[in-house]
């Protein structure tokens, strides 16, 4: 068979994860490893159905639901592909970029919304303490009202980045890093450079290092987090990644210096981000409406923005990383110097270098979205998966 | 078995409503008693067949085109999950808020967009004397053009809110009343008050009131209309109410006191609107361009509007309600005091005890639409409701 | 049998035409004359399925993404038609008016949004040299991206206008024309007169008399190009004119008179257009951000515009053409005398009276756009074609 749904229910036979069923996905840290790794196995799987034109639709009508606080090309375009896969049609939710719903306005929307809803993506990313509260907030609502008969189902929460986590982000990086180095057994011992790299925009979200901090310490790996003085991630989750190489058998260390982080990497994401204390404070700034203050905000933090020019990801760096030849890992779209700036996070020949495995990354995360679904919608999803085979529909139809 | 088809198909054996096929959805009055009966018989039968995981899909391709005039999240949802679940998708047409279209581009538009429709719902209330006109210009325009062979199918247009009546919600308010009170049998004698709250915000719609006027008189019941001096809603609908009363056994009544429409109520629906004569003059003004006209109007209106603070749905007047436990009723979202507003429509402690009835009174909109849609397409409901029990495509796949 | 399967499979059998297979629609002139007829025959079969109510999904998922540099109602709706009509779910891409977007974005946008994208579907007029070159930019993108693993599948690209051609608008106008005159067969020796004519609005594409010169000249009719001096066209396109009428046996000849173009023409098509060489300097200004440059282009060209308002579509001038009843053609909207503006390109008694075939030309383009992706994803359209016929699927379930 050239489709290999056998094999990846096979994997997922040997993981527990039921506690899946009927859950959300908020942040990595709150799933088990097996939990983890059967995402991993489900997203493998629907790729594969896909790839050999067997259709993957568990859905015959319903809605996937996206909200996003600010526009976004790439991740819409991922969550529409995920439901899509699976045979949600998608409604966007436009709630507007800097209006913060509240309780009882969360409460009722969430239900308007979802009387037909399998699943809702949110992205929330621009205020530290609001996003990832305000996705648990209409989980709750949406929760309440299946309970209550209200919805004939509880739609299942994706978090498509929020102010703490980006877990389709990484579990998609994840994914490319384990079939980069074919397999998961392979990955102990490896080191991980997540690095700050200086871009002229200031103020990009913090959740991709700390969601990639908190996940790649999952897997025995070396992850080494590099940034200048003051742009410190949130310490609960260091936490979070301290506590996981201590489990993994890998390890989480801190440095100031992207050279150090680079030396013999396997592996380097250098990434520009906004610190953390100065993200809190413009998020008070915000909810005072102190709109002076952002401005003189903004202007201390371009400064200190411009002293670090020298964080970018260089060949000359490149050279330094185990065998010249990590894989550069970026969330794209990136700050590459010379062609989206002058001076910005990596060289345009590095880029140029890795363009192919960088769009490969991002391929992951429709499958990474669709799986997460998939796990809370399907019961036994093994059972799922050899039924979707047997049933056998073409997804381009052939005969 | 589960899921009543036949119990659904009983009941529509029971009534003529042949005319409904190929028809269109203006306004509840222009629709018998028995075509009523149907739209709720029909609804009733779509949700069960959801609720027990079978696919309602009578479309197998096609378009749901929906318009409005005005950002509305609810009313979308609701019309997007109808034409889910009937298998239509769902294409917007944005015209813009303001720009009132005539003649020719009326024509012509609602034939470009409706090539492949099945279905266009449009939401155009802000304006007297405009919303339901235009509606029937494009029912006009797709008809001819469905006569001359332009389009392969006449489009069905739901309205989801005019300036005369607000079908679907009305409706969807008066299947959870229903439901409420264990059956349409049971309603002779209860008294519903329809009464004016205050809102901050004035210029809300008059839909509302009138089309629970123009509905619920029809059912036997004894309709209490009160309203402040000066709120005065359409004297054409009060003559439709008065006549549905007359014919149903019940009556319809006026009152200028909320306390009045309370005592001893079964059924209470507080909520504001504007006054007809206000929002007749501000139309006028808006098509003369009138800015400066309509500023000085909006400046008297809320002056009027602050006189009124105390018509408010408090616990005390709830109080006065039969056995102190009438059914609340509101299309959502309210003005709740102390969370939405300082003074508004409903005190919070009421509000909150009726939340989850009003998400449920909400909840049968989107059932609501899709009956409408499924009488004008289907010529004969009753052998297509069995067909899709015996059909029994699972909505979602568990095979 | 009443649909015709067969005789659009004989049609297509008598066709070579395998190149448009895993193809792109860029230009008419790139397709061959038996590339174009097999375009339309695929068109025609479409049609007449769905008028039997026999589905016509080939993809049982997938996305149709659609990008659109300026609103547009029309073709949106087209392109959202055809893309229904085969299985696609719309996916609407909006990267802003303005914006052009360069090099590496294009080729990163492009791959992140097929990922599971089967057919993209581009309109880009605004800007002379940019358009056709920007769907190029994204076709080299998805196919490198195919090429390397990145995508499952090359998404075909459909040209829904840009500075050059306007494909489906023009294939949609032709088959109407053959529709009209009972076949390609009857068209030999029939006179087109494609003439500009006066609109208040400068400035509007010249694609379609472009598209129109380009692709009429192919069925050995006399077309004449009428314009005011100074509104020439595409000197490159009206090369392609010339060399398809040498090869068909028409004849493509010019004048600056709209009365000699409409004397017993068979075919009119009065529409605007802007003048080449100012939408030339148009865009050079544009790329300098030269807005006062801008602004004073407008204003010559607006007074030389103003100079040619005899140029419109009267009964006095119908009346010169073949026994005064040529086949009034237009992409709409129009401008029309008296109802979109004083003076513009047509009376609106004309307009009237040619409603219908407007509507009628309009109407095709659905299935124009469905066809051209048809034939870029199945690799034997007859067996397609005769498959969806044996399947049988009902588009509004009946059974």
């Amino acid at each position: 068979m050239v489709y290999r749904t056998q094999e990846f229910i096979d994997r997922l036979n040997q993981l527990h994860f039921s506690g899946m069923y009927d859950g959300d996905f908020f942040l990595t840290w709150e799933k088990t490893d097996e939990e983890i790794a059967a995402v991993f196995a489900v997203a493998d799987a629907l790729r594969a159905l896909r790839e050999n034109n067997i259709s993957t639709k568990i859905f015959e009508s319903g809605l996937g639901v996206s909200l996003f606080r600010d526009n976004s090309t790439r991740t819409r375009f991922s969550f529409a592909s995920a439901c899509n896969l699976l045979g949600l049609e998608v409604q966007d939710l436009d709630e507007g970029k800097s209006q913060i719903a509240h309780g009882e306005t969360v409460r009722e929307t969430a239900n308007m919304i979802s009387f037909m809803a399998d699943a809702i993506g949110i992205r929330d990313d621009m205020y530290i303490g609001k996003g990832n509260r305000y996705m648990r907030d209409v989980v709750k609502a949406v929760t309440e009202g299946h309970r209550q008969g209200v919805l004939e189902q509880k739609p299942t929460l994706v978090n498509l980045q929020c102010d703490i986590d980006h877990p389709t982000q990484c579990m998609a990086d994840m994914l490319h890093v384990i079939h980069e180095f074919g397999g998961v057994e392979n990955l102990k011992g490896k080191k991980v450079a997540m690095t700050w790299a200086y871009s002229p925009s200031y103020g990009k979200p913090l959740s991709v290092p700390q969601g990639v901090i908190g996940l790649m310490t999952r897997f025995g790996m070396d992850v080494v987090l590099a940034h200048p003085e003051g742009y410190e991630v949130m310490p609960e989750v260091e936490e979070v990644a301290r506590a996981n190489a201590a489990k993994s058998g890998g390890s989480f260390t801190k440095t100031g210096s992207m050279a150090e982080a680079f030396r013999d990497a396997d592996i380097v994401y250098p990434k520009s981000w906004a610190p953390f204390a100065a993200m809190e404070k413009r998020t008070d700034l915000y909810a005072k409406g102190d709109t002076e203050g952002i401005k003189a905000l903004e202007k201390v933090l371009l400064a200190q923005n411009a002293e670090h020019k020298d964080w970018c990801c260089t060949e000359e760096l490149m050279a330094t990383t185990r065998g010249g030849k990590a894989l550069y890992l970026h969330c794209l779209p990136a700050d590459i110097n010379g062609v989206s700036c002058e001076d910005g996070e990596v060289e345009a020949s590095v880029f140029d270098r890795y363009r192919t495995p960088l769009y490969k990354q991002a391929s992951f995360k429709p499958y990474i979205i669709a799986a997460m679904i998939f796990l809370a919608k399907v019961k036994e999803p093994q059972t799922m998966l050899k039924a979707l085979e047997d049933r056998g529909t073409e997804r381009l139809f052939r005969k």
